[in-house]
Parts: structure tokens; C-alpha cells; sequence
């Protein structure tokens, strides 16, 4: 019932699409932090629209305003706000989808949801855009975590069906962690880069669009953080990935491959190395009994292709209660996996930082 | 941080495996409902171990002793607390393994997380065991739903490579959707439970096991129930999955799947049948934008092979941090997931009754 | 750990006295209510300061620039979140005050509270001009409320030594209920007004402050709401009050003064009237075991006297750990209670809110 | 909506009065510690009826039968469940009270709250006999509180008119604040006893009853700990101590008396001793703007006269809408504040160690 996720930081976002403004409220973060604003744009700048073919030619500034909490660049300790004006909206765009539901979207169960009241232009508070606030909160919790020597990357594992390589799942580097990040497409293999940006160029030209699978890593995280029931790192995790928009699958370790192995081949060999108890392999994905191991933390979010996509498609109008034909109009990302990867690690940054401050670690 | 699931209706599991007793306390179940016992005692009966060679062969009575919150067996709507008092406990056979950490076990990790005080006796407080209590929950849930006209079933969708057939997504009976829970062996296709019980038998008397992915799906769900950003019906049930041991991945609809599709595939195309909106295909798993679409909720969970194998493993003594070897002793299901699957419908019920509480749907 | 309250309504505090804005976020509020924006105008001005000599000459105009969550004047039932900007600082009259303690403040408790990285300008996230985004949430429960026949309402039971009259327990409505708002000075007794001027107007000439009572009642408030053990609706509405500056006591019904009483007193007789069970007195607040009864809901409020008073103190340097005597500079109401009156509709508001969108009521 | 308590702490209270068993789970406690039964035995000693005629003349062995999270005498971090077997109870005194609205009690209120479905004999989960429960996890609390030198004591600050000393503000030692608890009847000045032990007795010889007021306090208390605007010191405890049966005021320091003063002597001046800051008055009763200034914590709670008196009361039968009169029978207290006195002491070790914990402090 909220669009807020933690405990002991809460992160509560806000705003719709064509509205006046978004923005975050980020409570608990923690005080005495020297916020580097340069590597926050360019975080932010990863996620935003725009700067090519693989994403919705609409242009953002995205410039978060921070109102509160954060005095002369120092985090205060108390609530620190940001918002982020909305400015580039084309409303006209959408006019004409107003009750007819567009598959794959919100629109109807919005509906239902919100009994006809919500602002649906741009997808209101369904939007994507409202992920930029989202990326703003876990840009400082990343520089949060990189004080403690915790890192987080990710990048994009499939697209389509168009294959990347995968992160080393035991002897996974900060550098080569934070890799594609720091490239102009999220790729570890150079290589894929191009594939993936002919699957997806094929689909926008046919009007269509693709899905993908965002592979993500933390590295440096403590082991013995999280529970077993119900306070499960993944499910801390996993509650979060499912709060970004087109998320259908999440895994961690081997995850769905895990339940075609033998328990001999599943299990994770535990040696000791430098006085450090580690796996040999890590299908364990860094968390036994929903707990971390001290191993790299691995997980895997599937994205299902954007739902807007420009060839004509059957429907109802939720209001008239008929049945119709529609064509959505605007300005779409033809793979939403793509922006999706910084996004991906704003959430893990900000349900790993909640989890180590909730356990005082 | 803790053992316990749910807003309004908030379940918290407690006990160890070789402990007085484990239970369960429900607060905010809805008064003045008539518990069907043997129903329940049925259903709970589903997950109870040692009724053939795919379990371990530990035979429990586990019949809840309900202390409160149900006068002359009608829910009070204070909290109901039930216990379940532990008595076939071999603790001898766990005496070998103290500070061996069994490989895919949270022996390591839970003695981090409590600094050696947990107790460690049969798995403590991480033992499949705790999902007794967790079933007892979930049964009394499923009646309240039924009573609403909300049906949850689930079966084995497969175990190792072995594939069950699927629920029809789109025109699921209750009567479909329950059928493999009145069956021995919870499987949709009745040739399946051969095949599968052939892998199973094959892994333990190899001294190894299985996974298998877990089918669940609920019929008769209110459209319009959940919200956007973070408090999506998949989050909420994700983060319930993930409380159960062996759980590795989580998906909705189409899931991983999805990211492999064309978004002219994967959207689903509404129409209206009977004066109500419905999509043709099932892609969405019934949930668009975190919101059920009166489409039946469908989910796979994916459960790693039991990682108690009776096959000597490589492993180390954390607390004489040396390398060693062991045989994990004991009894063991050979596949974690065959009794799952009742508990992962007492998950599905526990947090499908929460989310229409906390809406008042 | 947070400057945030509800449970299913959300209300999220955020903002410093000096920063660039102050604001709300108010998560879960039902869709479709159209807000009277004159009304919720008129209920923010009580709360301002500035009008005359019981308050500081600090001007503000308050007015919220709401950003999402509204639309054409009508609630989404998304996020809505609204931004005060500040705009009548005068930083320099606080800057000697910098680490020193004012004494009745904040400042060193905040100071260890945050390790030194507060706002501490104008008494930063604990100034008192952070209630202006609290009276506009509770602004908008008020109207939800009324829409359903339940009304809140506050006065000034005392201030020093002088008392006003108090409301009927038993007989109130609404009329007599929200008279007091609805004047200059929110009293009951007329001739309370010139009373209570008098002696803040002398504590303010003697560079000194007073402290007062608020009296708020709650009409039209559905019996059966609230719940015994922990979730009482006093623990709910305590919690609320003490988030307002300055309180040091809240108390239900007859409250300290039911310590003295005997049970054949205290104890309030039912009877009948209209087919509806009533109490011929009203000792019980409305609240008996936790749960509305249907009686008014009454509660006081004790706020000390202005910790910020002109006339010199003792008091430490807190950084430099040295004894010193200041003089609070700056613009302060000699009675926080005056103003608080309006604040305190507003938590109650926001309380009763979240408790019947809780209860589904 | 709940019989829950805490945020990282989490206890769980369960049972009705007549019902099979009262417990509670205490989840998130601590690993590590181990307790002295003795102590736990004598601390819940002291909330037992039946040692005097202040007290209720059932007898109740009250014995907690710990069915996890304890191992060996020693907290294992996991959830700690205990029970206590309901033996010696007279439900037929209570058959005829069953719809008839016991003046004062929540008879009523419970019937609208759980829709006649609640269990009423003995008042259920009203009965102050779950705060037997509530005592065994504040023992534990407090076990844990001392080990880090932070002490909680109370006293009966005054019985009807009779009062006690006070508990010196500043310079309270942990021997004065536990000296009262270690007394047969709870008061600071012995001579208090007669008197209160008159007041009460005369009360019950009338077939009435009287109400007190509970002072308690915490010394070694850190500062620093608590936030302003909801999640203040005040604020938690207040939530916690409304959940007491009886309560009907709280308060901070000086209170409703700090409404009388003027600024000017309600403030606390500042000084060092030691190199610590402390207060020379303590009016702020240890907390400003909502955290611990290190001074004690002092908080006062006002508990009603018992509600259940022998003098025949007017009321109504609120199934039948008719008006009765009806006289209350069973053993009751004539005084609750009296054994209010630890319960008051649990609360308050439950609530800090919740706040401790979470604060990661």
C-alpha cells in the first residue's frame, strides 16, 4: 500500500509522469557523509532517456534538487529530500489512450486500483520515470557503501536472446564489477554490445521490443548480515527488484538452474583462504539461510520486453467496457532492460545499505 | 531481522529443531470463522514427513495444540498462538557436525549471525521443521480465502529434468488448480509422478538429491488488489517465498521467459468475456504495474537440491578454521521440493489474506 | 529513527528551519476527494506565525506547492507530496548560538544525535516551523474525516495558571466543537481570550514564555476502532502528539486526574439513548480497552513553556565543554501551545486516518 | 491492529484469560546472554496476585515454560517463545456478566471490535493477566539492560490521594531507583505503605476501588539515543505504556506541571561535571527534541481505579439493547497501579532495548 521500501532507511518515492515534479524522501541515511555530486550525475546520467537509439528519445535534465537534509554537501542525518522538476512532457502524446488499457501496461489494473482517480498521463506513477528519484537514493547509498569497501555493479546478461558473459561468480574484482557500468552500453564482453544493439534496433524498427536480464554483484559485503524466515537478504532483495517497473523473474546463485542439479553439484564446497572461510564455486549466490556468506552476493532480475510498443494491438476501453483496436503513440525505450541496469543497482545499494544499518554492522 | 511475515496480518514463527516446540502466533486473523480441523489437519498432513521414500523417513505427529485466539473452534480475532511440541529428535546424529559447516547448509552463516549461541541441533532454528508452523498459518488462511471464493494450489512443475505439465494461465478451475494437492504425489500429469519418483529414488541411493521448481496459482483473486513502485503483489509474495528453505529463484507469468520474448508476444491482449475484462494470454501472471488483473496469479519458486547428502564433501571446522572432510548424517528428504509444495500454497494464502486485509477488499 | 508516521497512511516529514524547503510526503490517502484548497488555507493560517504579539514576528506564507499526487484538485491516490519553501530566514540572528545549548532545546541532543552534521540554524529538522507540513497533511484528513461525519477539534485549556472551560464529554457537537478555531484566539470562555493574552504578553515582556494545555475531542468517531494490547488507539494518538515540540504530557479522558478518583466514580454507567448504547459520563476518553466506545474521543496535551525566553542563562559550550551564560536571540512565540492548537487537530486528523483506512472502516 | 510491540525487538503477546495458555515471542533479542532465572522468577513475583489484599485473590504459579531462542540457559538470537498454562481459573463467575457491559471494561468495545466473536470470559485478551507475558519479556529486557549498566525502577507515586516521595531527578542513583521493587510493597518512603495499604483496604471493604500513578525511571541511560519529530523517546514509550490495561495518562518529566511554569524556570540550566554535560533541574525528565540527554529518563503514568467494583452499577446489555443493572464478581485488585509497578518497569526495559537495538547503540 505505499511506494516506500526499509527499515531503518526508508526511501519513499513520489510523482507521476506528467506531473509537476518527482522526487525521493530518503529517511535514516546516515550523517557526517561527504556526498561526491559529480559521480552522483554521472550515476543518474546512466539511467536517463535519450542519449541514443536504445532508449525513448525523450530528453530529461533530471537535476535533482535536494531541499533538505544535506548541509554543504555533508549529509545532515535527517530526511533528506530531492526533487526532480518535470519539464520535457508531451502530454498530447497520450490523450487519446486514456481508458483504452494498453497490454502489458497498468492502465486497466490502475484503474481498478485507484477507482478511476489517477493521473494516467505517461503512465503516472506507473512510469519508468520514476526511477530517476529511485537511482538518486541509491547513487548515495552507493557512495555510502564504497566508504566500507562494498561495491555494487551490474550489467545487462541477455538481451533477447543475445547472450553476455557472466561475472566471475567467486573471484569477482571491484574493477571488474563496476566494468560496464563505466562503458556507454553495460556489457562485459565487448562484443555483445553490438548484438544487443542489433536484436534491439530489429525490434524498434518493427515497431516491437525486446526483454532482457539484468545480472548484478555486491562484492566486500559483510558475512552474517541478513536472517533465515522471513527477513532473508533475498527476500530484502527481492521485495525491492519487484518495485521496478517490468520485473517478472528474480534469482540468486544458480537460481532456477539450481532445481535441475544434484544436491552434489549444487553445494558450494567451503574452503579457507588467508584465514577467510570462502566456496570453491557459489551457487549459493553469497547467502545461506537467507544470510550473507562473505561471498560475492549474485542475482538475476528479468526484465519482459516493453510493454509500448507501435504495432496496432486488440484491447477494451475499462470505461465504454468495449472492445477496440490501439496503436500506442510516444516516445518508448524498445528495451527498458538496458536503463534498467543502473536502476538495478540503486535498489540492491539501498536495501544493502537499510540491511547493514538495521543490524548496526 | 526477525522470523516473522505481514502487516495486518502478521506471522511469526518461532522454534528449533530439537527445542521444546516450534509454533506460530497469527495476529489479525478476522474473527468468527468456523476452523474446518480436519480440513486443516489434512492439509497440514500434506507437508508432514515419513510418509514415503521421497522424505525423511522422521516421523513427526505435529499436531498443533492451539493456545488461544479460537473459542469452541471459531477464530476469536485476537491472536491465535499454536505449538507444536518436538519429539522424535535424534540429536545424536547431528553431534558430529557442530562446527563442520555442512556445505549448502547455514551452519557458517547462522553462527556469524548469532556469534555461536544458536542452536545448532537438527538445523535450529533454520530446519525445514519451522515450516510446520508456517503450513498450520497458511492452512487457516486458505479456509478464509475459500469462504471468498479464492482458491491457491500449486504441484511440482518438475524435479531435476523432469517436467510436470503447467496450469492452463488463462482458464484454471479451482477444481483444476487443487487437483494435484488431493493426490499422493502433487503433479498435474499423472505419469509424471512415476518419472519423478524414479529421479528421486535414483539421487538417495546415490547419496545425492534433487531440486525442482514449484507451480502456484490462485483463482478467484479480486482484480484491483496491490500497488505500484514498492508494495507490488510480487514483491509481497516474493518476499514470502524467499522465507522458505532452498528457495532460489521466484518468478511471475511468463518470468524469466519474458526477457527472451518480443513485446508483441509477451503483452497480453485484454478483451471482455461475460461483462469482465480478461487478457488471452497469461504473460503477466495476473499482476500488471504490482496490481492483480483478475487474471489468475500465477508464480514459480525454484528449490536447490536438499544440500544434506549422505556423499563425503569437502569442507572446514569455522571455529578450528581447518579444512576437513564429512559425511552428513542423519535423515534427509532426498528433494526438498515435493513436500514444498503445500507450504508454498500457506505462503501464497498467508500473504494474498494480508494484502485483502490491509486493502479491506 | 524517523521523522515518519501511519501505518497505512503515511505521512513523511522532511525539512530545515533555514534550508531551501520544508514538505510533506503523504502516502496511501484515498483517491477521489476533492480538496477544498480555500479551506485548507484557512486551516494552515491558524497554524502561522507572524499575526500577532502571542507569536513570533517571523512572516511565512506557507503556502505548499503540491507536486504530485493531485490532480485537478482531486486526490489519485498516489504519493502526494507537497514543498513550503523558505523564504524569511535570518540565519545571522543564530549564528552565536552555534554550539552553544540553549537550554530547554535540542541543540546538544541533536548534536550527539547526529554527530555534529545537523542543520542547526533556526533549530534546523527540530524547529518548530516543521509542523507547517504537518498541519497540511492533517489539513487533508480533516476533510477526509468530515466527508465522513467525524470531526476533530482543539482550544486552549489553559495557558499558565488560566484555564478556559472544557468541552462536554458527553453532549459535544460539532458547532461547539470547532468554535474555537474559528476564532482569533482558539478558547472556549471569550473572556479566556484577554486572560490568557495578558499573561503571555507579561511572560513576553518579562523576556520570559508560559506554557499551556490543549484540549482536542474527536466527534462522529465510529465505535469498535482500535485494538486492546498494543495497538490502543491513546498508544496510536500518544505516539502522534509526542512527534509535536514541546509536549511533555498527554492524557485520555479523565487522565491524572482518574488516579484520584474511585472506581464507583470513575466508572461510566451505560445506558441507551436512540437505540444507541452511550456513557452518562465520559471518564473513558471514548476509548475503553484500547477501542473506540462512540463517546467523543478526548485527550489533553500539556506543552512547557518556550525554551527560547530572552532573559540570560547558564548553559555549556558543548564542543569546546565549557560553562558559559547566553541570551537566545531570534523571533519566538512566548506560548508554543497557541499555535500548536491547530497542530494537534492535525495529528489527531492524521492518527484517526490511518487507524479507519487501517481497520477498513 | 496488533498485540505486538518494537521495531527490532519485536514482542509478541498472546492468550485470553481463561483460555488454554498466555505467552509471548520475543524476537530479535539478543544472542549471547545469559539469564538468571532467579532474578527473571522474583522480577515476575512481583506482578503475581494473590500475595496480599491489595491484590486479586487468584493464584497463579505463572510459570513461563520457554519453548525456544534459549539453549542451555542462554539467548540463541532466535526467537524466544514462553507460555504460561491458565490453570487456576473460575469462569462460571463470569457466565453472568457475559452481555452485560461491564462499566469502565471493554466489554462492549471488544464486542464491536471482533464482532461477538471474542472470548469474554475472564475479559479475555483484555485481562490485565496478559501482562504475565509482557513481564517475562521486560524481565529479559532489563537482564540486558544492566549488563550494559542501564538500570529501570519504579514506584507507586501515589495511591488515590495518598502520595509517595519522588525519585531525585538528577541525582538518582541505581541503588535508590531499585530499592522500592525490592520492597513488599512498592513505595520510596516507607511510611507510604500504611497509608496506600489503608486507602486501597478501605476502598475494598466499600466494594469500590482506587487509581495511582507509577513514576519510573531509567539511569545510565546513553545520550543520544532517539529522533525528533515521530520517533521520539516520549513517543515509543508512550505507545508502550498506553498498552498497560488502566492507563489513561503519561508524561515526561515535569509534565502537565511543565503547562504551569514559565520558560524561565522549566528550563534546565547546563553544566559539566566530570566532562559530562548534564542538567542542573531535570524537567525535561532526560529527553529533548525526542532523545536522551544522559540525564535519568523520568516519565509518569496515571492508571484508573479498577473498573470491576462489588457496588451494583447501572449499565446495559448491549445484545438485547436493554438497560440492567448488574454487580461485578470475581476477584479482582482493588488498586492496579499496585501491581501496575513492574509491568510499568517491563514496558519501559522492553521499549529502550528496542530503541538500544535498533539505534545499533
Amino acid at each position: 500500500m505505499s511506494s516506500q521500501i526499509g527499515r531503518k532507511l526508508k526511501v519513499s518515492i513520489f510523482g507521476e509522469s506528467h506531473g509537476r515534479g518527482i522526487g525521493a524522501v530518503i529517511d535514516g541515511f546516515p550523517s557526517g557523509m561527504t556526498i561526491d555530486q559529480e559521480k552522483l550525475a554521472r550515476f543518474m546520467d546512466r539511467r536517463r532517456p535519450g542519449k541514443d537509439k536504445t532508449s525513448t528519445p525523450r530528453r530529461e535534465t533530471d537535476q535533482p534538487e535536494i531541499l533538505s537534509g544535506v548541509l554543504d554537501g555533508v549529509t545532515c542525518g535527517t530526511p533528506i529530500a530531492a526533487v526532480i522538476a518535470n519539464k520535457d512532457q508531451h502530454s498530447a502524446d497520450y490523450k487519446n489512450v486514456a481508458h483504452e488499457a494498453r497490454p502489458g501496461h497498468a492502465d486497466y489494473t490502475g484503474y481498478l486500483r485507484y477507482d478511476g482517480h489517477n493521473d494516467v498521463r505517461g503512465g503516472g506513477h506507473f512510469s519508468a520515470r520514476l526511477t530517476a528519484p529511485l537511482v538518486f537514493a541509491g547513487g548515495l547509498c552507493l557512495q555510502y557503501l564504497e566508504q566500507r569497501g562494498i561495491y555494487v555493479g551490474a550489467h545487462l546478461a541477455s538481451v533477447a536472446e543475445v547472450q553476455d558473459d557472466r561475472y566471475d561468480p567467486c573471484e569477482l574484482t571491484a574493477e571488474e564489477l563496476l566494468a560496464p557500468g563505466q562503458r556507454a552500453f553495460p556489457v562485459l564482453r565487448e562484443s555483445a554490445e553490438a548484438e544487443m544493439r542489433d536484436v534491439i534496433e530489429q525490434a524498434r524498427q518493427a515497431g516491437d521490443s525486446v526483454g532482457g536480464v539484468v545480472e548484478v554483484a555486491v562484492t566486500g559485503m559483510p558475512a552474517g548480515v541478513g536472517s533465515p524466515v522471513f527477513d532473508s537478504v533475498e527476500g530484502r532483495l527481492a521485495y525491492g527488484y519487484y518495485g521496478i517497473p517490468a520485473v517478472k523473474g528474480v534469482s540468486f546463485g544458480a537460481g532456477f538452474r539450481a532445481s535441475e542439479m544434484r544436491g552434489s553439484e549444487n553445494n558450494d564446497e567451503f574452503y579457507i583462504r588467508d584465514g577467510i572461510v570462502r566456496t570453491r564455486t557459489n551457487h549459493h549466490g553469497g547467502i545461506l539461510g537467507g544470510i550473507t556468506s562473505g561471498m560475492p552476493v549474485m542475482a538475476c532480475i528479468a526484465f519482459k520486453p516493453t510493454p509500448s510498443i507501435a504495432i496496432p494491438q486488440k484491447t477494451v476501453d475499462y470505461v465504454r467496457m468495449e472492445e477496440t483496436v490501439m496503436q500506442v503513440k510516444g516516445r518508448h525505450d524498445p528495451c527498458v532492460a538496458v536503463r534498467a541496469v543502473p536502476v538495478v543497482e540503486a535498489v540492491t545499494a539501498i536495501v544493502i545499505t537499510d540491511l547493514l544499518l538495521e543490524e548496526g554492522k
